[in-house]
């Protein structure tokens, strides 16, 4: 049988869907069917590129309020369908991917507004609003929420809410469990919960912390209100240039300990330098005349008959890419942002150049963060000529103690390495530990190869990350892709998550087989 | 029955016990059980003054580490024996007391330092180390916690973790739930548990929001990490006299609305006012005699002879007596404290001193914020002299925003002055909204009477709460006191904590009656 094979032989549930929705937000539509079959899960990109389709969802809604969400959700009880919160698709873990098919829920006509409340700054806002477009609404009136993932333009707050996310700004602001105050959600019986409405951390006992990072495994996040922030309209941007990534994680790790609280920290590893600084770079070009370039004449003959091959050619040579780089001259680019009121930012720029100074940095001008800033938002969207080359790009976030910090970075290094030409940048930085941004590239003969790769490659590099003690994620999320190594890090404490999902979600509809956790039809389960 | 009848006719299960914890390190005998009936809840202590006592644990253990503790959890599962974790028994909710008897789990053996980990600034302790022992050992290597709730000389970092607690400077370090990093504890089958180690917030999914204020009903805490800063020798302390509490609220706010951080900011109301200022207060002599001064001039003779009575006399007309506050001429003080480095100390001081001045305060200098320092852990120790007085004292600490923090204040006053005298003070003041600490004195014909009218007071004070939708506790925890009052607030969503109770703790053995759940033995619940 077709994966799009009609599932509703009779339109009862489809009824019901409409009178709950309204006729116009409710299909059950191949096209939509397919659109919704997706996120930007490389895995997913991957597989149709050649032509595979994952599982559909059996129908798809468009709910305009809480209340409408409400009576989706007794229709699922009732009918005993799978439902997939969903906000704006642009998640790279396959957290929306309806793996059970079942009722995706399109959470994007909530998309108001609900209240800007200055004297206690908070802000309650539906989740189905897009973020930068929430972002336009408080600067208008002198206000931000101080939350900037890379995805702005193509995510929403319950997206952020479910997956846990963090903005390029966490090291000041926080992640997003950090700003939520109160959280409305439909839950299993198709109720409207709302947490107490209190200031930060006096909810004498709070199920908030359990929904922010649940992926719609426990109910579905239709509302939140989220602190608000006066929009801090200077800021101080400066690049430094560290010998290598020990001197600069150092000085990171100095300066949180000393209590500042910059903004930005991101410290590029030799080849992911390349990328971040001024002036055209291998993304926008062959990975190999950029490498060229930066080599100089340092290189013989053979290697630069390498490096002219096609990038996917180039990628299937991982080993001899990943040890040029140590050839790199570059050095590591940190790129510092400071906001504040004026004193905190002076007083901030001239300790930090000291400290970078005496760590042996080169003070490169405030140049590479504005090219940083301007171009905060539009790394993302370079990943699609990878694509269309044959090649694949993915990105891994995890996170640990400073202490752990570089023998982790250089595990995971050593893991890719045969399997992927592999960068880093260090940021979202905080006083006991930072994150390591990895993005790897590789290429194969053909898709099927590709996704057996891809597979050893996470295989390989999450293998590592839990050796090491590290986390399985920062801020992606989880998803269909980390699920098992998320389980194998919880150990026998996975029974506690069994548990707690068993409590909310006792027939197991919400996006079922997600984290590593029991749902509806699980011998299904992929 | 009394309650003191021994409750093991064989000693199979104490033997089990011994065998865990060693022979020194169990006791069923009658001033171990009758010790190990209270804590510091004032209800409690009422009842006992009457001659009454709470019911006894049966058996009273002290185990050494984790391992043993893990033990002593597998008995009480094999005999259905309740089980209560005890820190230092300074609560004030009753959060300790073994309603339905069982085994007292008193962690205070637990007492190791076992790491600080300067590179991290991450400290992981056991459970049972008394907070002014940590801090001492802590400050000769130039480290804190941050964490000083005036309890400190009586209470546990289990304690903390377990009612998510606040120390003194919140508003600058957070409350506990802000600092807890990663957390050990043997669950429902008597196994050791740990959350994955990570940094702030890097978690994909995390037990510890839950386990933070579970109030031991979840499982045992036996081990924490917490952050670790460095200590900050310098402070800026500082006093301002407010024309009212309006006045000064708004000041708080604004403060923390720009961005500052002050680690303490205190504001106390008229009456509170006269106990926090310099000099001789109403705790040290009689209440009335206080007032009396402090009015001056401005009272008439009748006035004059009711405030000569008896304090417990007094108190029985706390009307009159809390009208005779808005005559008192000492306006509102706020103590504020700075620490940070020097500069942020100085842009701070200035900022502060700006600001207060143009909301119409007067700047009385260092003497009251010093007197504050150096008092900050002995009020509590004040309410002896109370009890043994013959009337009674007690303390509410409840949250909200900002724009609701005043209606809060008067909601609860108006609710309270015809039961009790009343005052109060905003502290642990954050950016969307504040705690108020209201403290209550009364006093009636016998210790029968005051059980009934203590219970009468909290009835009226939390309605008041409840209806204002402010939390019904900040800092202080739920315990056996405020459990109804919780339920009303969570409503319906109550169900969802009962899911997650059953998920814990399937046999309901885990600190029994407590929080408002389930627990087993549910028919003897008082």
């Amino acid at each position: 049988m077709s994966l799009l094979e009609p599932v509703f032989s009779d339109s009862a549930t489809v009824n019901e869907l409409v009178s709950a929705c309204g006729h116009d937000h409710v299909s059950v539509m191949e096209p939509d069917r397919i659109a919704y079959a997706r996120d930007m899960w490389p895995r997913s990109l991957i597989s149709q590129r050649g032509g595979s389709l994952d599982r559909p969802p059996d129908v798809i809604v468009w709910p305009a309020n809480t209340e409408q969400v409400a009576k989706v959700v007794r229709v699922a009880r009732r009918t005993r369908l799978p439902l997939i919160p969903f906000g704006a698709g642009s998640g790279v873990c396959g957290g929306t991917l309806p793996l059970r098919g079942g009722i995706l829920v399109d959470l994007k006509r909530l998309d108001r507004v609900l209240k800007l409340d200055q004297d206690n700054r908070l802000l309650r806002v539906e989740a189905g609003i897009i973020g930068e477009n929430l972002e336009r609404e408080l600067n208008r009136q002198g206000f931000t929420c101080g939350h900037f993932p890379s995805s702005i333009y193509c995510s929403t707050v319950g997206g952020w809410i479910a997956a846990r996310g963090a903005g390029q700004c966490s090291s000041r602001y926080g992640k997003i469990e950090d700003m939520v105050r109160l959280l409305t959600f439909v839950d299993q019986a198709g109720e409207i919960r709302t947490s107490a409405t209190a200031p930060s951390g006096c909810e004498p006992w709070s199920l908030n912390p359990l929904l922010v990072g649940s992926e719609g495994t426990l109910g579905i996040i239709t509302e939140a209100t989220i602190v608000l922030r006066r929009l801090s309209p200077d800021r101080w941007l400066r690049g430094y240039r560290f010998p290598d990534v020990p001197s600069g994680a150092q000085a990171m790790r100095l300066m949180l300990r000393m209590g500042l609280r910059p903004s930005v920290l991101r410290l590029y590893d030799e080849f992911d330098t390349l990328i971040a600084r001024p002036g055209p770079g291998p993304v926008d070009e062959e990975v190999g005349e950029s490498l060229l370039r930066s080599l100089g004449g340092k290189v013989g003959s053979p290697l630069k008959g390498l490096l002219r091959m096609s990038l996917p050619k180039l990628l299937m040579a991982p080993n001899i890419l990943n040890r040029i780089v140590n050839l790199l001259p570059g050095g590591c680019l940190l790129i510092v942002m400071q906001e504040g009121p004026e004193e905190e930012r002076t007083m901030a720029a001239e300790i930090i150049a000291d400290l970078c100074r005496s760590r042996g940095a080169v003070d490169l001008g405030e140049e590479p963060g504005i090219h940083w800033w301007k171009n905060r938002y539009s790394i993302s969207y370079k990943q699609s000529p990878m694509f269309a080359s044959g090649a694949f790009v993915d990105t891994m976030e995890v996170a640990t103690t400073w202490d752990r910090l570089l023998p982790l970075y250089r595990a995971v290094r050593r893991a890719l390495s045969p399997l992927a030409f592999v960068m880093a940048h260090l940021s979202h930085a905080y006083r006991e530990g930072c994150s390591i941004y990895f993005t790897f590239a590789s290429a194969a003969r053909d898709d099927a190869a590709a996704a057996g790769l891809y597979d050893r490659i996470w295989e390989a590099a999450q293998s590592a990350v839990i050796a090491e003690g590290a986390t399985v994620s920062h801020h992606h999320g989880i998803g269909a892709s980390k699920q098992r190594f998320l389980v194998r890090q919880q150990g026998e404490a996975h029974v506690l998550a069994e548990a707690v999902k068993s409590a909310f979600d006792a027939d197991g509809l919400f996006n079922p087989g997600k984290l590593g956790l029991r749902g509806i039809d699980k011998r299904e389960a992929s």
